[in-house]
């Protein structure tokens, strides 16, 4: 039988890079000590209080159907939230509540893409990119943004690919290089949307984790609210990630066709979990930085490391979970660097490769792991990196 | 910017006649007492002990990523539930966990349809099934249900519809009609799905639901596991509709690749209620015959008193939540009869013409108030319609 031809070219085939990653996992499945560095995933567990708060509503009979397009209390305080983080007006009939972040790119390049429509996305790139354009039909086309522009995606790197393109994906503060777009790269993401007609979407699910500069959200700026939209999360900024729960904000009339694609794609997302998320917000900056503060930490202790050698480039790093580093000076391909570290130290990294070509000779290190362990693995991958180069 | 011609065109365009719930739906928001027998969802909450089981799973720290297919354990009880309830041996690698019925409905033909590719459902049908084909790309042609065969798929009816076709949809037991496939029917599918060489998605969401016969899943039959999804979900058997989670059981190729599909929509189910539905599972069928046990009483009352009149005819009423009475004999369409017992009585219930054209001149009455106001709504209904007829 034939499935669908959507469904069967859905990962673009070829290698995906993530060898080292199940290598990684095989070796401490067999009871080897590995130290992984390898996925965005918090090492501490979701906030008792949010659980709490989630049973108590379970509880008291929130387990029935919720509304479709999330309920009024979670819209209103993500619209309160949009409102105050980035001075674009935001109301309930700009939000739909989804399963997710990931749930959300879907939909929203469902929204904006048809059959056969090319859709860009910035290389390096989150995983699932790629696959998730693919999902709604759509023709993936690479943005290379290079590392000597600290991989932020110029106008012209924009321009040169905009053309016949519907829809821009851009992802600040960025997973995997940790970097966060400046004014200049955000107007010229804005430009390039305004002058190709294109819709912007905008994954923003790192927006609380920022340690320098200042997180800007394309939806701000002139004629973008109109095209944009955003993709928001509890996952990273509450260390919600299991709970599934994440937003699209965007113009009302796409929001209101984004309802309907819900009630025939998910049927919403749990009332309970909901109010576990309009508590959570409600506990406003201080349990953010909380969720935050050991990423801020180790990226200063790694910068503190890697500013004491000059063999292991550090991309400026400014926000997520992230560092992204530069091997060439091994000579070594990211991955090729990754399999040896993890063969000799036992220490697992993403090959700058698994996230697209620009990101080349890198390795993406999760700072995930406690301070001391973290600060270890970074001090061997150093000595490793001066040890092996020619 | 224009959006997605996908996405503009979900619904097809008409009126859905939804009116009388939306209607009845602002009558209580305006705090006028109507008894509204229009929604499948039951009038208890999720049980206690299930609750109490997801609190300790995310108490105890499973808040993080799930596995994108599903938990190992909640697939296992997925696969030794089809393997027990049907015969054919299942395992883990014929089954997706997923986000809610809906997603599974969604995901299935997503699989199996390209851009274009004729999907057939029966009429009359869950209210999403059309643009759920739709949101695939896919362009849904109805198989007629007619009253005179009690609403089920006959073979003929079927492969009128089937040249060309890639997939069929059926739903056994049935919403909206309540009714049960025949083995005949089952066979006729079964027969239909293989001449025509169609994929046949099974939503058997009501399996536990059945108050006379037998539920017969096409999985079952001859060359039919290879060309099968089964679509299921814990929300109609376990009362756990708000927690959106279900699956879809078929060949191991596709799993495969469904999972694939769902790394980029959906990035699994949360960890915790995957672990509330594994306990709820392992309750067996004392909790499931709890959940269903109102469904088969107010079944039984709602007979005693069809019984003793011959102006409402009763659809073969064997499983779901669901009795669809047959109001030809008032002359009015059922939206019209729906309405006039909305403004008399304050009774809601669904038009069958909100199912498509099949159930024209006929309601749907769900199950879902207590005994006594149930008895007292179905009097009010018969009395009415006597009343009314010419």
């Amino acid at each position: 039988m034939n499935m669908s031809k959507r469904i069967v070219g859905l990962t673009g085939g070829g290698s995906d890079g993530w060898d080292v990653f199940y290598k990684a996992r095989k070796m401490v499945d067999d009871g080897v000590a590995v130290t992984e560095l390898t996925i965005g995933e918090h090492d501490i567990r979701t906030d008792q209080s949010i659980l709490d708060a989630m049973h108590r509503s379970a509880s008291g009979g929130h387990t029935g159907y919720a509304m479709v397009p999330g309920t009024d209390s979670l819209r209103d305080a993500v619209a309160a939230r949009l409102t105050a983080r980035t001075g674009v007006h935001t109301t309930r009939n700009n939000v739909l509540i989804t399963p997710g972040g990931q749930s959300a790119l879907f939909a929203s390049h469902h929204a904006v893409c048809d059959e056969g429509d090319v859709a860009l996305y910035c290389d390096p790139y989150y995983a699932t990119y790629p696959g998730t354009l693919r999902s709604v039909g759509a023709v993936p086309r690479a943005v290379p943004c290079l590392p000597e522009n600290a991989f932020q995606p110029a106008f012209a790197d924009i321009a040169a690919k905009s053309s016949g393109a519907k829809s821009l994906l851009v992802n600040s503060p960025n997973n995997p290089t940790g970097v966060v777009y400046t004014r200049e790269t955000v107007e010229g993401i804005a430009r390039a949307c305004r002058e190709y007609d294109m819709w912007c979407i905008s994954d923003e699910v790192y927006d609380t984790q920022v340690w320098e500069g200042t997180h800007i959200s394309p939806r701000t700026l002139e004629g973008m609210a109109e095209r944009t939209l955003v993709v928001g999360s509890m996952s990273k900024s509450h260390a919600m990630t299991g709970s599934r729960v994440g937003w699209i904000v965007g113009p009302k009339d796409v929001i209101a066709n984004l309802i309907t694609l819900a009630t025939h794609t998910t049927y919403g997302v749990p009332g309970y979990i909901q109010d576990a998320a309009v508590f959570a917000l409600g506990e406003g900056l201080a349990l953010e930085e909380k969720v935050g503060a050991p990423f801020r930490r180790r990226r200063a202790i790694g910068q503190a490391i890697l500013a004491e050698q000059n063999v292991v480039g550090l991309v400026p790093s400014s926000g997520a979970m992230y560092m992204m580093l530069d091997m060439r000076a091994t000579e070594l391909t990211g991955e090729g660097f990754a399999e040896k570290l993890l063969d000799t130290h036992k220490i697992a990294v993403m090959p700058g490769e698994s996230f697209g070509s620009s990101a080349a000779g890198h390795v993406r290190v999760a700072m995930t792991v406690d301070d001391d362990a973290f600060a270890t693995a970074l001090k061997t991958i150093v000595d490793f990196a001066k040890e092996i180069q020619p």
